[in-house]
């Protein structure tokens, strides 16, 4: 199933940076980075529930917030994109 | 239906940070914002496709971009949440 990714972390301190980007570098692991801090992942339920346990264990949840949307496998009519197209490397980790 | 919308716009430049004003502005007339780019807004499909070009005519493809997840009707069980609330105003605009 397709799973979309997407996260907040506050950034203002070198803590929040690192944690940035280890959620970052985590997501690029397992899916196609979309948009700056927006994930399509796609992943068996198994796999879901241990990403999900990974990226929870990364953020701080008193600062950042993580949210997942199944959006099951009939996806690709409902996803529509307007503008540049994703230009991310899978490898890359999160610049800002 | 539940329409997802996410945006990345590029701020490196005044005109920029004044297109990302008015996309954030845009999505928080429509919708309720789930994550600082995120919005999760209550549509019909008519109110989509308005909304829909409305934020188009605002971003500049070339360096921005716009994604439109339809959700449905029946998405909260897909949705699940980690970490810190949402706190931000339905009438809010976005800082950066």
């Amino acid at each position: 199933m397709l799973v979309l990714i997407t996260y907040d972390v506050n950034t203002e301190t070198a803590a929040g940076k690192k944690r940035l980007r280890k959620v970052a570098k985590k997501c690029v692991d397992h899916g196609q980075r979309v948009q700056n801090s927006v994930f399509e992942c796609l992943l068996t339920a198994a796999q879901y529930v241990t990403l999900k346990a990974e990226l929870t264990a990364l953020i701080e949840p008193e600062t950042d917030s993580l949210r997942f949307y199944r959006l099951g496998n009939q996806y690709k009519q409902n996803v529509e994109h307007v503008g540049v197209q994703p230009a991310y490397a899978q490898d890359s980790v999160l610049l800002i």
